[in-house]
C-alpha cells in the first residue's frame, strides 16, 4: 500500500472500519456539530492484546521468568523456595497459583533494587535477545500493523494517543517510543515505588519491592485521569480488565468511541476469550453489545495482523 | 517587543538570559557535540514563585479559604470547631499551625467529595471572581511574563515542558492551557486519590477525601519519573521544595540547565528568601553556588515582571 493515502490500509472495508472513519470525522471535521477541539481529543489503548500479543503469555511475565532464572545461580535458596523453584522447573503456573504472594515476590525479585537507569538497561538488553517462541521474533515484531495505522490516523487528526495497560509503565516504555512512536510520557501502566537517594554521591531513583498503582480494572479510569486530566474520547481494549475504561469513556455526553479486539484468528494469531486465564474477554463483550461498543473481529476486519505479514 | 524575533524579550541582557540561551543552543545544534535528540529534550518547572506569585499566600490555600466561607452555611459546627474556627474569623495562620491535621482537614473539606467534573467547574467558578489582594487582578494575571517566554523558547526548540508543583494537579489544570498554554497532561502536582463509581447510572470519578501523592522535595523527582519516565534537561524552581528536583536534574551526565528564581524585587513583586515561610529559599541557594545553578535575581534580570507590565 505504499504511496497510498487512504487511512487504515491493512484494515477490511466493512462496518467497524467505517464506524471508526466516521467517528473521527464527527469529531473533527469544522463544520460538524459534534465537533470537539484538539486538547479534549483523548484516545487510550490498553496494550497486551490489543496493542501486541499477550499469547501464549504477557511479555513482561517472560521477562520476569528469563530474569529469575539468570539471578538463580546468585540465589541458591531459590531452588527450594516457591513461587522461585516452580519457575526453575520450567512450571510457570504452578508458580503463579501459588499463592497471593507469588506476583509481588516474583515482581519485586526482579524488578526492583536497582535504579531507574539500571532497570531500563535491563529490560533494553533482555529485549534485544528474546524471542516469541512461536514466531522465533523479537517481541517487539508481534505489534498489530492496523492498530500501529490507527494510532498514526488518530495523531493525524489530533488525538492525543496513550497506553494505559495493567503491565509496568517503566517496563512499557522502554520500547514504546521506537515501536509505536509514542513518547515514554503517553504511557500510563502500573507501578511500583521509587526512592530518590543520593548514591556515590550522584543523585538517583531506587526501585523499590512495593506497589505503587495497580492500573487495571477500575484503577484504568482513576490514572488516565491522575495523567490526563481528561475523560477520553475513544478507548480500545480487549479484556475485561479494560471494562471500567471502555464504560466511563463512553457514559459521558457526546460522540465517543468504544472498542474491543475480539481475537478470533487462530491461524494468524490466537482464538481466546471468556476461558482464557490471559486477556479473559466476558463481561465486556457483553457490555459492548449493550451499550453499543464496536467489537473487531480479529479474522474478520485485519487484513494484516502483524508488520511481517505485510512483506511476507 | 511585538515583530520581534529575538528569544526572551522581557529579560535583561546579562549572565542569566546568556547562560539560557547558550544552554539551549548547545543541546540542540546539530552540530553541537552536546545535542540531545528531541525526547530527551524534557524541562519541568515548579509553579508557585517560579511562574506566577505565591504571595502573600499560595493561590489554591485562598481558594480553600473561600471555599470554606463559601461551605461554612451548610457547616454550622465549623464556627466552634478548628481548623475552621480560625479561618472563619479571618486568622488563618492560625488555623494552618493548630495541628498536624489541619491542612489535610482542609483539603478533605474543599477539595475532596465531588466528583472529578464539579471540582473542575468549582475551581472554574472561584477563578472567574476571585481578585488578588494586591493587584486587585484576577489571580491568574499574575504570571510572570519572562517565564512565559521562556516556556515558549523552549518548546520552539522541541523541549517538552512540564509544570511539577506541590499544589493539586486538577486545581492547577483548569487554568493551565489558557494561562500558560500548557496541556493538562503536561501538570505534575500533589494528588488526592479518586475512585470509579457507576453513580445515578453515569460512571464518574469521585474525589475522596485522602491524600495520593505529595509533589513536593524528593517526591518531586518520584512524580517526574513517573509521569514523563525520564531525567530532565533542565529544571527552574525557587524554593527548598525544588531542591531535590534541581540535584536529580543536574545531578546527571552532559549539559543540564538548574535555575532558581530569587525574589529579589519589593516593588515590582516581593523580596523574599530564607525567613519566609511560603516560598522558603535557603538550603536550595546554598547548592545552587555549590553546584553552578543559575540564580535569577528577579530585580536585576526580569525586564517585565506581570504581563500586564507590558502595556503599563
Amino acid at each position: 500500500m505504499t504511496g497510498c493515502s487512504a487511512p487504515l490500509p491493512s484494515w477490511n472495508d466493512g462496518a467497524v472500519k467505517q464506524a471508526i472513519l466516521t467517528f473521527v470525522e464527527r469529531t473533527t471535521a469544522k463544520d460538524s456539530p459534534d465537533f470537539v477541539p484538539p486538547p479534549e481529543r483523548i484516545a487510550v489503548f490498553d496494550n497486551d492484546g490489543t496493542l501486541w500479543a499477550e499469547q501464549p503469555t504477557y511479555v513482561q511475565l517472560a521477562f520476569a521468568i528469563d530474569r529469575v532464572r539468570e539471578l538463580a545461580p546468585r540465589n541458591s535458596d531459590w531452588k527450594d523456595q516457591q513461587p522461585f523453584k516452580s519457575i526453575l522447573e520450567g512450571d510457570v503456573q504452578a508458580a503463579l497459583i501459588e499463592g497471593p504472594q507469588s506476583v509481588p515476590q516474583i515482581i519485586a525479585a526482579t524488578h526492583a533494587g536497582m535504579t531507574t537507569d539500571e532497570f531500563e538497561r535491563i529490560v533494553r538488553a533482555w529485549l534485544g535477545k528474546a524471542h516469541h517462541p512461536r514466531f522465533q521474533r523479537p517481541y517487539t515484531d508481534l505489534v498489530y500493523q492496523p492498530m500501529i495505522e490507527l494510532i498514526r490516523y488518530l495523531e493525524a487528526n489530533e488525538f492525543r494517543v496513550s497506553i494505559v495497560s495493567a503491565g509496568g509503565t517503566d517496563f512499557i516504555r522502554v520500547w514504546t517510543e521506537k515501536t509505536f512512536g509514542l513518547p515514554r510520557s503517553h504511557v500510563i501502566g502500573s507501578t511500583i515505588k521509587t526512592r530518590f537517594v543520593i548514591r556515590d554521591g550522584r543523585p538517583a531513583l531506587i526501585r523499590e519491592p512495593e506497589l505503587d498503582f495497580l492500573d487495571e480494572g477500575s484503577g484504568k479510569p482513576v490514572a488516565i485521569y491522575k495523567f490526563l486530566g481528561r475523560r477520553p474520547l475513544a478507548a480500545i481494549g480487549n479484556s475485561d480488565g479494560d471494562q471500567a475504561m471502555l464504560e466511563w469513556t463512553t457514559g459521558a455526553s457526546g460522540v465517543r468511541l468504544g472498542m474491543l479486539v475480539h481475537h478470533t484468528d487462530a491461524e494468524r494469531e490466537w482464538a481466546y476469550d471468556r476461558s482464557s486465564s490471559v486477556g479473559r474477554l466476558e463481561k465486556a463483550l457483553e457490555r459492548a453489545h449493550v451499550l453499543g461498543w464496536l467489537v473487531v473481529d480479529m479474522k474478520r476486519d485485519w487484513r494484516v495482523v502483524f508488520p511481517f505479514d505485510v512483506s511476507r
